[in-house]
């Protein structure tokens, strides 16, 4: 049933970002193409899931998620191009594809992920895209620019690369994720719920504390599977945390103890959706999904 | 006495610079030096300056402008970070200084350069820092995310590189450019004005009229510093450009040509500010002062 919407939500924004990246005018054929390509990858499009999600939770319609949907994949589709980057973790492969600093150049796969994050807000702040009051689309941004920037998922990536080598406790472990990829996974579903027009600050917090859990169950789950899964199963290098020295739970935790927090966190997540009626029931869904996951 | 007024354009856009630039928590604070670094580098904070005139061409005040102004910059200087990169142009040296990746690593420069983009967004859409109404904000966030994106300012750099070896004729030469510097010298002058609260349609396009003269005129000014200066004046590496078999105003039109073609642009920036009274005196010293400068 996730999978059904899973794929609802994957058309509608699929959708959204063709329009968005349509080249204006000749000479920039090539950079939109790598563009094109660091976001048509066969992503699950999980954070465009979480927007919708969260809108049609608060009642709100898919229409008013779009610009959001949009932004949100912008963003997370910008970092793990700049992330593959061989300075960075130097990736050649994606879900089994060539990273665009392989199928393109370094050069490119920088400025189409610079190109990337600008869209993003411009996905946000354009009427024509995002056709809400003045007010709602700024809130999106400065939600957006917080869990983005240095502050937010680039700080992480920062302090990622500085952890390389030493040893993290849980708790530092768990700032480093909060802000590498909760932070995102947090704005993704508060620009759902800003989004459907109807977020009040009760629904705002819960919502915040459902997307805290579940970005940590991710990533709980991701360090699970890089354990577990062969590289076929996962499209790409298997067991390379390990081999950089970064700090997994199951290193931390032992496997079966991580496991339990996976499920523990599912848990946390359930509670917070507890006032919301079956509006919330893809929240549910996902929450459950992400900790059931083998790839 | 363009001095003077550059002067306590520095000084304002940097005060504010120095409170976007807080690291907020202490695992940041590697990352928020190489963006500091990035930021303060003896810039000449040419873009803040437009941003400042304009507003005050239309009778605005510099606090109105401050937002828009470190936005502007923040775009430029991420910019100038990843252009140095050793995928891009592989310049060790800005401003006699080592560029960031040298003084900090590849991988710090990417992210400095990325966190300083969402930055310049943040800086326009919190009230906190841009005490605009929203429709304003939005009209400089519109402006500045299609200036500095794939179809302005990053799409620019993309022509760059895919020219390095072509010949270019001077058409395409200043379609490179007009993407690559004009878009955000064009978007530095149109965020004052919007910054002003006081801008209407014709205002805005004699203002675009302006900007677009003096951004090419700041190119083909650069060319001939290019070919003229040494490295000690300059403060980075001389003859840069034709090493790179990057095409230049001077290769296309022959040097005294190039020197005239940077009189008769500065002539049309005076010529698009006619209708401005004596508060546009800053923009109109900007104009003379970009060909006469030299370095």
């Amino acid at each position: 049933m996730i999978a059904t919407y899973q794929a609802q939500c994957q058309r509608r924004v699929d959708a959204a970002l063709e329009s968005l990246l349509e080249p204006p005018r000749p000479e920039l054929t090539r950079l939109y193409q790598a563009m094109r390509y660091s976001m048509f990858n066969g992503g699950k499009r999980v954070r465009p899931l979480l927007v919708y999600a969260a809108c049609e939770a608060l009642g709100g319609e898919p229409l008013q998620a779009d610009a959001a949907a949009c932004a949100v994949e912008l963003i997370h589709a910008y970092s793990l191009v700049h992330d593959d980057l061989p300075a960075m973790d130097d990736d050649d492969l994606r879900r089994g594809q060539p990273t665009t600093h392989k199928a393109f150049d370094e050069a490119s796969a920088i400025l189409a992920g610079d190109g990337l994050q600008s869209l993003a807000f411009e996905a946000l702040a354009d009427a024509r895209h995002n056709p809400q009051s003045a007010e709602l689309r700024l809130a999106m941004i400065v939600s957006l620019t917080r869990a983005a920037g240095p502050a937010g998922m680039v700080g992480g990536q920062a302090i990622d690369l500085g952890s390389v080598g030493h040893t993290l406790d849980q708790a530092a472990l768990e700032t480093m994720h909060r802000h590498k990829t909760g932070a995102l996974i947090e704005a993704s579903v508060r620009l759902g719920a800003l989004a459907s027009g109807r977020a009040d600050e009760h629904a705002l917090q819960a919502l915040h504390s459902y997307a805290r859990a579940i970005g940590l169950a991710f990533q709980v789950q991701d360090d699970i599977l890089d354990v577990e899964s062969d590289t076929a199963t996962l499209g790409k290098t298997q067991g390379k945390d390990e081999a950089h020295h970064k700090p997994t739970y199951p290193a931390l935790l032992g496997l079966d103890a991580a496991k339990a927090y996976a499920l523990e966190l599912r848990d946390q997540a359930l509670h917070a959706l507890r006032p919301f009626d079956q509006g919330a029931e893809p929240l549910r869904e996902l929450a459950r999904f992400i900790v059931e996951r083998k790839h």
